[in-house]
C-alpha cells in the first residue's frame, strides 16, 4: 500500500440526500492549504491579465478609494491591499485564512504601507471588523466564476461590513458558454478505450495467476474511468478559432446584491447558433468575465473589464472550462444547440460542482435531432 | 483565484510544540479517499513482487489457515480476504475504511466466498469483532515501511483481536539504508536554479509594471522551493548498479510485538562502506523488506520474503526512496559514510515523516572529513 496524495478532491462521503453540513477542518485541509505555497501566489501574480484588470480597476478609479476605508477579501500575498493603500486609502482590513497572511503581513511593511493596511489571519464568517467598510475588493474566482464557492465569503463580507453606498470590486460577473471544436474529446475518448483494455487483461491476468476474478469490478472500473476521462470538465486555454458559434451568458451577477441562494443552484436555457459549416460540436466550453463598474449611486470613473474568453494573444491561469458532448454533434451554419443548463455544488465538497447538460441539435429547417443528456464534474 | 487539487500533504497547521491530536476527519479527507479509487487498488493489484509474495505467503503455509478465523486489516479490493478463504480459512473478517469495502463485497461474492468472507466498513480502531483471530493478514506498507503509519492500525488489530499464539502476516519488516550514486540531485539543484532565477525576473517586473516590491518574499519562496526540489524525498526504481556501498539495516520489526512507540521515533547510527572507486555519492537510498516467517511457536513451513530493494528485473510500487545530499561526497573504495539518522512524524499530518540526517565520510586513512546535516521531508 502506497499512497500519493491526489488532491482529495471528493473529501468525505456524505450521508445520503440533501446538502451535507460543511466539516471546516476537512474543508480547510482540502481547500485553504492549497493557497498558503507562495508558488501558488506567484502564479496568480504572473497572470497579466487578472493583474492589469484589477491595477487598472484600482488607480483608474481613485475616487473610489481616496481617503476610504477598504476590505480585501482573502488578501493572500496582500496585493490588491497594497494597491488600494497606494491609491489613497485610509485604511485597508485585509482578511486572509491561510498562513499566507505572514507573508503579507512582510510584503505590506516592505511597501511602506503598513500604517494603512491591517492584515487579519481568519475567515471572512469569524472575523470582526471595528468599522464598516467603503469598498471591498476580492479576487474571489475560481474555475467557471464558481468553483471554489469563495464568492460566498465576499458575499459574508458585503452583508456584516460594507457601508450603505459602498462599492464592490469586482461589481458584476458574468459566465459564458459556447459550442466549440476541439481534439479534446478523441483524445480522451482513446485515453478511456486504452484504460479499459488494460483493465481487460489485468481481469485475465488476475483470473490465471492469482485465482480471482475481477470481472465483479469491470462496471465500477468503467463508470470511475468514464467519469474522469469523459465527465470530467477539462482545463484549458483554447484559441478562438475553436468557437463555433454564437457564446450565450448563462448566468449575469450584481456583486452589491448577489445571494448564497442564486449561486448554490445556476439554472439556463440558451440556443447556441452555429456560425460555421460541416463542423462538429465536440465540446462546448465555458469561461467568465468580471466587470468593474462601481455602483448606481457611486460609478467607476473608467470602467474596467477582466475576461477570461479564448483570445488569440494567451490566456489566463483560469483557461476555459470544456464538457465535452459525448457523442459530439455534426452541425452546419445556421443550425442551433438547444442546450439546458444546471450547476449545483457537489454533495461531497461544497467547493466542487456537478453540472447537468441536455444538448439538441436544431438544423436550419427547424427539425431537432433528439436530445441527449450528460453530467459533467467540474472538480 | 483558482486552485488546482495538489495533494495538501500538510494539512492543518498546528499548535506550536508537541505532537497534535489527530484530526479524524481531516485524517480521512486527507489519506483514506486515496484508496476509494479503483484506479489505485489496481495499481496495487498490479505489482506483481507484491502480489507475489502475498499470495505465495498464503497458499505454501496453508497449516497457518486451514480452519483458522483471519482478520485482514485494510482489505482494500478483498483480495489478501479471498485468498485466506480459498486457502481454507473458516472465516475471514475483512475490515476496510473506505467505500471500497462496497467492491470488496462484490468481488468476495463473485468469488464464491461469501460464506466465508465477512466485509466490515469501518476503522479498525472502531469495530468490534465477535471473535478473536488466529491470523493477522494486512498489506500496511508505505513508502519506506512507515509512511502513512498505517501499521499503527495493524498493532492495534493485534493488541485487541489476536489469539494467543496466533500468526502475523507479515512476521518481519526492516528498512535499509545505502549509498548511491544518480544524477537526480543535479537535475533537481538545477530545477530549483531556474525556479529562483524565474522569481527574480517576477520580482523585477512586479516592480516596474504594478509598483510593488516582492523582494520580501525571495527568502520565503526560496526556503519554499528549497523544501521541494532538495529536501522532498524522491520516490525512483533505481537500478542495483546505483547502489555504490554496503546497505545497512536501520529497524529491524518483529510484528508480533512491535509497539507504536518504536515506530513514532526511528533513530539509528550506521556506517555505509564505499566499494566503488572516484565514486559520487549524490544521494542515500531507502527501502524496505517483510518476511513472512509465522511466529517461534507457530513458524511458516516455507518462508516468503518481500523486497523493493533496487532490482534490475523490475521495481514495485514503492520503489525506493532518495534522500539527496547536499552537497553530495565525492568517495573511493574503502571509505565509509557515517550516518546518523533519525525519522518522526510530522507535526501536521502524522502520516508523513521529517527525517534529520548527519553524514561524514570518512576515509580508508581513518580521517573524517566535516559532518554534514540535513533535513528530508517524506511526503
Amino acid at each position: 500500500m502506497a499512497s500519493t496524495p491526489n488532491g482529495a478532491a471528493a473529501a468525505t462521503s456524505s450521508a445520503a440526500g440533501g446538502v451535507p453540513p460543511v466539516d471546516k477542518e476537512v474543508d480547510f485541509a482540502n481547500y485553504f492549504c492549497t493557497y498558503a505555497y507562495l508558488y501558488h501566489q506567484k502564479e496568480m501574480l504572473c497572470d497579466r491579465v487578472r493583474m492589469d484588470a484589477y491595477h487598472s480597476a484600482v488607480f483608474r478609479n481613485p475616487h473610489h478609494f481616496r481617503g476610504k476605508v477598504v476590505l480585501d477579501v482573502g488578501t493572500g500575498s496582500g496585493i490588491l491591499a497594497i494597491w488600494s493603500a497606494q491609491a489613497g486609502a485610509r485604511k485597508v482590513y485585509a482578511v486572509e485564512a491561510t498562513n499566507v497572511a505572514e507573508h503579507a503581513r512582510e510584503l505590506v511593511r516592505a511597501n511602506g504601507v503598513a500604517d494603512i493596511v491591517e492584515v487579519i489571519q481568519g475567515t471572512m464568517e469569524d472575523i470582526v471588523l471595528p468599522e464598516k467598510v467603503d469598498v471591498i475588493i476580492s479576487e474571489w474566482m475560481g474555475y467557471y466564476l464558481l468553483r471554489e464557492s469563495m464568492f460566498d465569503s465576499v458575499i459574508c463580507a458585503r452583508d456584516r461590513w460594507l457601508n450603505p453606498g459602498g462599492v464592490m470590486y469586482p461589481s458584476h460577473a458574468r459566465m459564458w458558454l459556447a459550442p466549440i471544436q476541439s481534439g479534446l474529446g478523441d483524445k480522451k475518448m482513446e485515453d478511456f478505450d486504452l484504460a479499459m483494455n488494460d483493465w481487460n487483461l489485468f481481469v485475465e491476468d488476475t483470473q490465471s495467476y492469482y485465482g480471482v476474478n475481477m470481472n465483479a469490478l469491470t462496471k465500477a472500473y468503467r463508470a470511475e474511468h468514464e467519469k474522469f476521462y469523459l465527465k470530467s470538465s477539462i482545463w484549458n486555454n483554447l484559441h478562438p478559432n475553436q468557437v463555433i458559434g454564437q457564446p450565450a451568458v448563462i448566468k449575469e451577477m450584481d456583486c452589491l446584491t448577489a445571494t448564497v441562494e442564486e449561486i448554490q443552484e445556476v439554472r439556463a436555457q440558451v440556443s447556441l447558433p452555429i456560425n460555421r459549416d460541416r463542423t462538429r460540436v465536440a465540446a462546448l466550453a465555458g469561461w467568465f468575465d468580471v466587470h468593474f463598474r462601481g455602483s448606481q449611486q457611486n460609478p467607476a470613473a473608467e470602467e474596467v473589464e477582466l475576461n477570461t474568453a479564448p483570445d488569440e494573444n494567451g490566456g489566463t491561469h483560469w483557461g476555459q472550462q470544456v464538457f465535452l458532448l459525448t457523442p459530439s454533434l455534426r452541425a452546419n451554419e445556421g443550425d442551433s444547440i438547444n442546450v439546458s443548463f444546471s450547476m449545483v455544488r457537489s454533495k461531497e465538497n461544497h467547493r466542487l460542482m456537478d453540472m447537468d447538460f441536455t444538448y439538441e441539435l436544431q438544423e436550419s429547417s427547424g427539425k431537432k435531432l433528439p436530445a441527449i443528456s450528460t453530467k459533467i464534474f467540474l472538480e
